[in-house]
């Protein structure tokens, strides 16, 4: 959380209450507290309360005002959001660049940042874009390129949990407790398989290297754990004893 | 548009149509545009026409259906959103690397991908999970880490779009000319499988759950190609002609 704790979500005029709870609801599912409210249309609300599902903290520590200038007056980088392509350039940033920004750039300095979303048919105005040190920009799909207001938070909060760095465990051979076979035991396995295949009937000679090329390719693509190969040795040797009754 | 389109949204069982028709305009903003509705609590309806907000098209092509299994029949692939720990370790990528992989991986490969999405209060079910290839986690705070359905199906898609960005690596898979399997395919393989060591004696009936879902969990790991299912599917036979030869 310290890291996005000098981050503060600035919605202006929303008009939809729900939006307002969807919005809190994102903002808390990546660690995000810091809500601000220009005068939304109606807060509190209990479209707001339901939509949140679980993120009234986030709600009951907003902040109201009525002006932009008021919410942002502590914050020293101002960011806003906005889909639309503007005449006057302005220094633009992706959802994930602002948040490597945010993250690398800001919160090692102890910068207060406000992130500022408009109202939901309209986005901010001229004077309000004159409060803002860059914007914001969702890459987005350009026919169809507004999205839903609470969307929008949740994909630049997302990028900003995302940016702290704390990467939830990913890799492939993701097998918890039981540890991976070792390059003997495959061996083991193969051998095992191989006299099988060739115990059931299913062995060519003059195919049987490319068949079991094919087979290892296949098992060691599994990264198969021992309690894995236990149970496959288990079926081969089920297959092999009936092989044996035939005999 | 290209890229992505080879990649399914699926909804298992959605309880709040809302959530339905914010999910297709998270999706269009994205240019994914595939819908598949499993057993949804009422489609059409108003509140998902009203919050789709203008993706009417990828709602009216949505496809709705009964079960799981036949939403991803045609699908080599498939990825379930998943926000709990299981106990039983399963290949587990973030957004972003499915998105990646999506991309440069499968996409290329004219790979079917399905993405499902589980019940707003329950998520999927240990069945629907053993149709699963890898689980997709959103990385969120873990003191509150369960996102609003259309939320998660806006990160995954806005994940997709980014990535098509990137640069596109050739294949990582080993999988060179052969098409990888459909589910659908896999689905025969298993039925295979399980009638084989049953045949050849190797299943304990009370046990048979746990046992298939462990060979699932291998042979899923290992996207298999046609080719691939042909070859083992050929063992097979030749073990249950074994034990015809022994009754």
């Amino acid at each position: 959380m310290s890291l996005l704790k000098n981050i503060k979500i600035v919605l202006v005029e929303t008009s939809n209450s729900g939006n307002i709870g969807a919005a809190a609801r994102a903002m808390k599912n990546m660690q995000v507290h810091d809500l601000c409210l220009v005068k939304p249309q109606q807060f509190p609300s209990a479209d707001a309360t339901a939509r949140a599902s679980g993120a009234d903290d986030v709600l009951a520590n907003a902040t109201v005002v009525e002006r932009l200038q008021e919410a942002v007056e502590d914050c020293q980088v101002v960011i806003g959001a906005s889909a639309r392509d503007r005449t006057i350039s302005w220094p633009t940033l992706t959802a994930r660049e602002c948040a490597e920004k945010a993250v690398a750039e800001f919160a090692p300095q102890n910068i207060n940042v406000a992130i500022v979303f408009g109202r939901e048919n309209s986005g901010l105005k001229n004077h309000e874009l004159d409060l803002c040190h860059y914007l914001l920009r969702i890459p987005c799909n350009p026919d169809f390129s507004s999205l839903n207001l609470a969307a929008s938070v949740q994909v630049v909060c997302y990028e900003l949990f995302a940016a702290q760095g704390l990467k939830i465990d990913s890799s492939i051979g993701d097998h918890g407790e039981v540890p991976l076979a070792s390059a003997k035991q495959m061996e083991s396995f193969y051998h095992h398989l191989y006299q099988t295949i060739d115990d059931i009937g299913f062995l060519h000679v003059d195919k049987s290297n490319s068949i079991m090329r094919r087979l290892r390719r296949i098992f060691n693509r599994c990264e198969l754990d021992t309690k894995e190969v236990d149970i496959l040795r288990g079926i081969l040797r089920f297959a092999q004893d009936n092989n044996k009754r035939v005999d």
